[in-house]
């Protein structure tokens, strides 16, 4: 009897960001793998920058088939970059992606930002499920940005990825310089710089003399060391660190248990 | 001539929580530590479980004196918890406390909730800006949970925490059983336990035939060791895991550095 062979499926690549489905990012982000496996893209339907690992307990969410790119399966959803991940997996893949990644993020996401960031959480939360995953992010807000070079590094990225035997938890931060391709200078693996912003206010008053506030800040890097990914892409590199979901802090741990409650 | 002798001021406690001002929970947050120094509450004007690391950034921010305990400044904000403690530092208090406390929260933010979590990201906020801090939170959702054995274990960690010389970036995040005072067993350095949400969303139709999904899951404890919060908690220890912003992975760092892009 004639053995069955079966031809070697697909890879399944979601794709999500936390600037929504019209943001020029996750165009270049899809046209970049887009080659590489069936796609699918389920992201906001609206810009959910800064939303951290929000998820929606309080309020329904939605769903909507749209069309995107000839040939890539796509749909919005009201909810945040977090919530499309849930989704995707639940209701439209009913399996688990072979990878997924989030962005092009419009904006740097290296250092502190990883913790605020929709596009970094979306990626986390695919890795929580077992689900290789990375984010990118281009450090340029601009909706003209040019992401030549960041569509170049996202392909590469995909490929390693792909033929890899990866740890099912993988995650990647990527960040890419808003610099022409032949600037960068390599790939650097790297540590998350100890940064922060320092917040700035700005105090205004409505017109019946209340007090309001815009959130601003100033970018502060207290980490001067050559191995973070503020170092690299300062020096034109792309930055990729590692992330972990396991936020247990080991040397504080031992530390803690000589205290007497 | 005479020595001004200075006398030796008060330490300043920063509230906040996500299940915002009305809550239980941050009431008797604030009865366990109120005799331990000037204690000053800004929280969210209505609940923001949920929402992570989450912060406004497209819309302006309101802060609102408030009654709320005699003796004790409090203010509301229309932000997220993160808003709340960008707010408190910058606009209210003008210098950093001495320790920030979140919660108490009204369920548990063990193992993977860390990261969901507006109090465990509250008191993270405290902790990137240098303020020593923790999350604590009840494993009972209700309104009506009893807190009296959580204030006990309030008021011993913020005494620990003020007499002692600590890491300008050290955070807790503490879980408590919902089991009378008297079962509790001790208190538990833990590392976070590896668990997920198995996703299951509600799938209804709108009264136009259109679906809708309301976001539900069951919780799944993949990690059997002795050494996690979980473990902890379900032996009715109360948890403490402290957490670290530094989200690198290490070992996985050391192996990507031979991966060829």
């Amino acid at each position: 009897m004639a053995k069955i062979t079966k031809k070697k499926e697909q890879p399944i690549i979601l794709v999500t960001n936390d600037d929504s489905i019209n943001a020029p990012g996750i165009k270049a982000l899809v046209e970049a793998v887009k080659d590489l496996g069936r796609v699918v893209v389920v992201a906001p339907d609206k810009p959910q920058s800064g939303m951290g690992h929000a998820i929606t307990i309080g309020n329904p969410l939605r769903l909507n088939k749209v069309h995107f790119i000839d040939g890539v399966e796509a749909y919005t959803s009201n909810g945040t970059p977090v919530d499309c991940v849930k989704l995707a997996v639940d209701k439209i893949l009913h399996r688990k992606p072979d990878i997924c990644f989030s962005g092009i993020n419009h904006g740097a996401n290296h250092s502190i930002n990883v913790i605020y960031s929709g596009t970094m959480s979306a990626a986390m939360e695919a890795a929580i499920e077992s689900i290789p995953s990375a984010g990118f992010s281009l450090l340029d807000f601009s909706l003209e940005a040019d992401f030549t070079a960041a569509k170049t590094i996202v392909k590469k990225i995909a490929i390693q990825m792909l033929s890899k035997k990866l740890d099912k938890h993988l995650l990647l931060n990527v960040n890419i310089p808003a610099v022409p391709e032949k600037l960068i200078k390599g790939i650097k693996v790297c540590r998350q710089a100890y940064a922060k912003y320092k917040e700035d206010f700005v105090e205004r008053k409505d017109p019946h003399g209340k007090l309001y506030y815009w959130l601003t800040g100033i970018f502060v890097n207290f980490d001067k060391r050559k191995d973070t990914d503020v170092w690299a892409l300062k020096n034109n590199y792309v930055s990729i660190v590692p992330v972990e979901f396991d936020f247990t802090d080991y040397e504080v741990k031992k530390k803690l248990e000589s205290w007497k409650f």
